[in-house]
């Protein structure tokens, strides 16, 4: 597979053409911004993780009845994926209250919701992804009636997956981002990534946060938090 | 119906308590303030057109099946409602693309949309009232699921009737904003007021603005507005 022509630079990945045009490799930075690129820094070897991490959870979630992107892992940092045309939604699932949430509504970080909740956010750096009420993204034509269905319910289902996996791991998924994409032929497909970047993710036991919260709020061991979930997740994937 | 203590004092209204504890009277002011708050004022004579344009329109409303919290218009700037405790939430219909959706999206204002959207707003305040995800309202228990789909039910069926008779007046219903509260015996009804502070209205042909706009933006002509729109309601009213 050869790597051709650089498509796209994002602020955690590159994107290039490959000979294939239903095929494109990501390639994994380093590179950490967040406050929608306000603070911006480097997560020394996150690449490397969030790479192999985000592989091996959407095989996990491909097992489960879940289309995902993801073909073949290339190197450390490299993957081959499906081409999609990504619709223009950020899809962020939340079991527990934390974050913008927490802050926009004034509920406790750490309120533990009877079910989970869905929201859309309208992928649009400089509008500042700003939330949206489903009627919005049917409104803006940015999916169909029925592919919302489809990605809310996937979305739910990888929830269940995946909440399940990281318990086994120790670990609570308190929420998550997720990105959906179209297939040539119209098929809905999970893509982008699953890793500390996109998901909060909470010792069980301790609370300890082990994800880009350590980055966005100052806590310190920002590497050691990534390494010790990639730890804790091949030791299980091992089981 | 005696006027006993003040309840609560709004924004636009006073609210007291009568002799009969399932009844308030609603008292209407001039005072208007906008961008939560932020800008204060006072548009002469709007309470008084807010109160009997608010009745006319529930009426209206209730004689298509919507239930209301409108009882009796007392004098010309209060009126006896049904207490109810309000659900807090912010419902709002848009028809056509205008004010915080065109900012927070991008969408040039004006565009019409192919089906009319709804969206709730978390009525607070203290945090600006902001947009809220259906999951996020479910989450917090500020309805149930069944109370969300009646409302939801009734505002589009608020958006047919409304958008029927300002057509009928030569002005296009953009979008407004609705509230809903309980019974005491769990019944959901409208409440709250429909006004040109709570509704976009434009003139079909000229596309002025005939609503609350005009004092959010400097335009001028804000009591005309007002005046112009109870004019055209009451010619209809009579036709």
């Amino acid at each position: 597979m050869e790597k051709l022509q650089q498509l796209y630079e994002g602020k955690a990945k590159k994107v290039f053409e490959t000979d294939d045009p239903t095929l494109l490799i990501v390639e994994y930075k380093d590179d950490a911004t967040a406050f929608n690129g306000e603070k911006r820094g480097t997560i020394r070897g996150k690449g490397v993780i969030n790479n192999q991490m985000s592989n091996r959870l959407m095989q996990r979630l491909s097992q489960q009845g879940i289309p995902t992107h993801y073909v073949r892992e290339l190197s450390e940092r490299e993957t081959l994926v499906k081409r999609v045309s990504i619709v223009p939604l950020e899809v962020i699932v939340r079991n527990i209250a934390a974050g913008s949430f927490s802050k926009r509504y004034g509920v406790t970080e750490g309120t533990v919701f009877d079910e989970p909740t869905e929201e859309f956010s309208y992928k649009n750096d400089a509008l500042g992804d700003p939330l949206m009420a489903p009627d919005h993204a049917l409104a803006m034509k940015l999916c169909t009636r029925a592919e919302m269905d489809k990605i809310r319910s996937f979305a739910l289902k990888v929830n269940e997956v995946l909440s399940d996996f990281w318990r086994s791991c120790g670990i609570t998924l308190v929420d998550f981002k997720l990105e959906f994409g179209r297939l040539d032929d119209g098929e809905i497909i999970l893509a982008d990534e699953i890793s500390p970047d996109t998901c909060r993710l909470w010792d069980s036991v301790t609370g300890k946060k082990l994800d880009k919260d350590r980055f966005r709020q100052d806590l310190g061991g920002v590497e050691d938090a990534y390494a010790e979930v990639m730890d804790r997740l091949l030791s299980q994937d091992e089981a």
